[in-house]
């Protein structure tokens, strides 16, 4: 048995209840390294085995190595966020698949979202339709994740960014180049912010516009959520809010 | 002070602990009547307000004017999934700023979002970039709506779709509207899914293909989400996975 958990921010306070009765089961809990750091304080007793950054195959693996040779064990494979958002659910299920082991039993347990932890602390940005879109262009090629940026931009979508840059300089020439392209459509003045470490130890965040955003990419890093409005979006009383178009 | 609450599907395991807390703190609880009865079985000694649907300005109204009134009161605004996703929270704020009620303290806590519910249930369509729309022409005009799925389509996103019909029939023509307008983009065997009281007593869901579902508007109603997939999506082991592009 293998569970898929969402584990919010870390911290207890963004974790469900669901999540919390699934890792009390487990026998053991693989994740990446900074995310089991986070939850290892309130399972002390568990075992858990830490991974890299692009280890998500090899976790998935030996998830399913576990399981097939034991099939009593229950499994935990954590994700920040919610487990089905660019999380660990849909490459365990092809593995799953992949391998032959369609026997063994994986259950999705849905977190908080980084864009429902990164909206509530900037305001309410995500009170219209809006986009979820990666700037990673490790498994989506550039020209898709542009071409998406544009679609986004010409429906007057708000856009949530995740992983809006890296170590790499390529990513931040492309987080420069994703700024540009979202000018052609938006005003200067659209409302933007971003959170790191929304959530949990660290946190921080600041709002401003499109046209100040892509200048500070220097600011951001890889535990950054990013939302842009669309021509909705106000800053009222200091917090970025979409207008949902109630008459008041 | 005035809590803005996603509670998640309603069920205690989708809440966060964060959640809890702030109900348990809380004097008087304001909600749409159906989420309303799903908590107060939680929290019997508890002082709840019902509203029906479109009530939103009156709740938001009845928060503030208790807050003014009586500086130590707690009032908790409940909305089902995430607070910040066509929730109670960019109201709130927008109504908080126009009354002139700034001094109110207004704590925005992000929950579950049905999407993230949906999708768990259905396998793990969300592991790509996507939209969140309402088809809920109430706020929002037709043409903005319809502008939107066409972009979305454009940007081959998943789709999660809100609020697909609602009793009135209009509703129910705009709903196979959008369908015939996806169907121009995305091929007929796309797969798609929808979940009714997704993680509450009455769950059900269904896979299928856009196709089939452009033609069962009559089994959808407004506790339904819905998600259609992108080029990429599959059914794996009867599951609903969109492809995130690892090499397998």
């Amino acid at each position: 048995m293998i569970y898929v958990i969402g584990i919010g921010s870390g911290e207890k306070d963004s974790m469900t209840f669901g999540a919390w009765a699934a890792l009390e089961k487990c026998d053991v809990i693989l994740g990446y390294r900074k995310y089991v750091e986070l939850i290892r304080k309130y399972f002390p007793e568990k075992i858990f085995r830490e991974y890299s950054m692009r280890e998500e195959i090899k976790r998935c693996e030996y998830a399913l190595k576990i399981s097939r040779e034991n099939p009593q064990q229950i499994i935990g494979l954590i994700s920040s966020g919610d487990s089905g958002i660019y999380g660990m659910a849909g490459l365990i299920l092809e593995l799953a698949d992949a391998n032959g082991d369609s026997q063994i039993e994986i259950k999705i347990i849905a977190g908080v979202s980084a864009s429902s932890i990164c909206a509530s602390i900037l305001g309410a940005p995500l009170m219209n339709d809006y986009v979820v879109l990666s700037l990673s262009d490790l498994l989506t090629g550039w020209e898709i994740i542009e071409r998406r940026i544009r679609a986004a931009c010409l429906g007057d979508f708000v856009i949530c960014v995740f992983n809006p840059v890296s170590k790499s300089p390529k990513r931040r020439e492309n987080f420069r180049r994703a700024c540009e392209i979202m000018l052609e459509y938006k005003t200067p003045d659209t409302p933007c912010g971003f959170v790191r470490n929304g959530g949990r130890y660290g946190e921080s965040c600041e709002i401003m516009t499109l046209s100040e955003i892509a200048d500070c990419e220097s600011e951001l890093d890889m535990f950054c959520t990013l939302i842009i409005g669309n021509s909705q979006s106000r800053i009222i009383n200091g917090k970025f809010v979409t207008r949902r178009g109630y008459d008041m």
